[in-house]
């Protein structure tokens, strides 16, 4: 069977996916909506082993091979794949994000789309864009969106056929910019993965999911108009009120470091000054500056400027997952 | 008329007071609990002018003649014991906090609770604790909870005269100690008086408001129990869930500072390495670290150690006002 190389962009969130119905299969408790990064991407390539000399699934991840729990991993993501098909083969994969893993950018979003559709490719199984992002969903939830270019939103659903993202907008509708100020590249103590299993244990928790349904018409509504205006507010109170359930719940995870803090100043700072920017941040202490192609240098000289920021990744929106023939074996 | 001088301590919060059901008399949205400080306290002297010499009262606050809003939120103070006594006299009010204000600390709590007690015996007024606490609720409600010592309750009640503070255990009762780590010294850029009728535009006031009454019968069981194993996570929980409110309120408060986040974390990393220390946090940037008193001096030198930390400050419970012959002028 022949090798297959996918790229897929990572994504970030607007309204964000925290905490689930059914941990089993990643059913969120709520819908939400992100955009697919042009410049923050994972490389997969697949290859299965027809001669039957692998004892198990070969894996090396950013040049070093993978081993325990998140190698388990993987492999379980690929047993998802063997089970579809009937195979019972071994594969080699390798695997390269061109961005700090475990640091808050989702690095699991575009890692899973990739390995979903470069696993199915070369396993010669063509699923249809819904099957595909259910798939990529049960490997990390927030990899169904990154099946996805430009704008996307995943519907909650009721259960795994219908949990699955879909586009709203192409990667040319809107220019906006993700400027990701990097205060850590440190790995989180707390995978999201296993976070999303205490989100209920939050006094906050209800309130945010009801919250984030009703901001999802807004955003949609924001990105439809190209209204940063309107978006950004909403991000900001998403992001904060995710990171709140975050800290509530028991155990408590608490992603922030004091760079953290010292951005979001920044960022009201610069915007009363004239600057259109607005952040939001992941499930880890980096921040993530939105704002227009043309303020994007701007907000890059800015943070330049804040001791706590160690580097800058900059992205436009970006095109769902690519084949490549360019292997990386 | 004769001058009266009261001392009074400020107060910190195990269960926060935070927004308010009816601004006009400062009636919360949930009852709260707190210790009073014996440590960080406001002097006051009142003199009612019987000469009428004075055509407004004259308000000296740490050595400076206060003016504008802070003297007119004051005059309005003396305006309530004027109404209660039918005198028409101005006042000369001299006062003096032992600690740095508008900074996370309750400056408002002390010295709304030495005027209220120090403005009526001046006038010969004598009010029964609730109703001095209700008056001292008028000018700032955490001022209500400072007429009594030691471990505190605020009830909410339905109105001006149920909503009022009594003692729940005397200052002996717990020898826990409050190490206020002072990140910053700078004034607020918004009141916390302003804040509270902010709180209900935060989508998630509800869930904080319910689970800080469902927290209260916990809290006043470690109280009586003084285990601050079971004080100390509902105490942190609290004060998150608070910020969180404040931070996704309509505009948003954000208190914190990088400084705040850099303790935070400490705390947590000390009480993994055997110090028992829990954290709370009043509507600013400093962090009240709350231990036993045998562990106060360990809590000291750790904080020493933190690059943000400024200054620190440390109180044990504290009576309620106390008459001096020692007057300010």
């Amino acid at each position: 069977m022949p090798k297959t190389t996918v790229r897929a962009g990572s994504n970030i969130a607007f309204i964000k996916y925290w905490g689930v119905a059914d941990a089993a299969i990643n059913l969120p408790l709520n819908s939400s909506i992100s955009m697919t990064l042009a410049d923050a991407h994972t490389t997969t390539t697949v290859e299965w082993d027809q001669s039957g000399r692998l004892a198990e699934d070969a894996i090396t991840l950013d040049r070093q091979p993978l081993t325990g729990q998140a190698a388990a991993r993987l492999a379980r993501h690929l047993d998802r794949i063997r089970d579809l098909t009937g195979m019972t083969w071994r594969a080699r994969v390798v695997s390269e994000n061109n961005f700090p893993m475990a640091a808050g950018i989702a690095s699991s979003a575009s890692g899973f789309a990739a390995l979903s559709v470069a696993g199915c490719l070369a396993a010669g199984l063509n699923l249809e864009p819904g099957a595909l992002s259910a798939l990529a969903r049960l490997g990390s939830g927030s990899a169904c969106r990154s099946l996805f270019g430009g704008f996307v939103l995943w519907d909650r659903g009721d259960d795994h056929e219908t949990s699955i993202a879909r586009p709203l907008f192409p990667p040319d509708h809107w220019d906006l910019y993700d400027v990701v100020a990097v205060v850590s590249r440190a790995a989180k103590t707390v995978s999201s993965e296993g976070g999303h299993r205490l989100a209920q244990t939050s006094a906050l928790n209800a309130c945010r999911v009801a919250q984030a349904e009703q901001a999802l018409p807004l955003v949609r509504q924001a990105i439809a108009e190209r209204d940063l205006a309107a978006l950004g507010p909403i991000l900001e109170q998403d992001a904060l009120a995710m990171h709140a359930v975050m800290m509530t719940s028991t155990p408590g995870l608490f992603y922030w470091q004091p760079g953290t803090v010292e951005i979001i100043h920044a960022v009201r700072q610069w915007r009363t000054d004239g600057l259109e920017v607005y952040f939001t941040v992941d499930a880890g202490p980096n921040v993530h500056l939105m704002c227009a192609a043309e303020d994007a240098p701007a907000v890059q000289t800015c943070l330049a400027a804040l001791a706590s920021v160690q580097d800058v990744l900059v992205s436009r929106p970006g095109p769902g997952p690519l084949c490549s023939e360019d292997h990386l074996f």
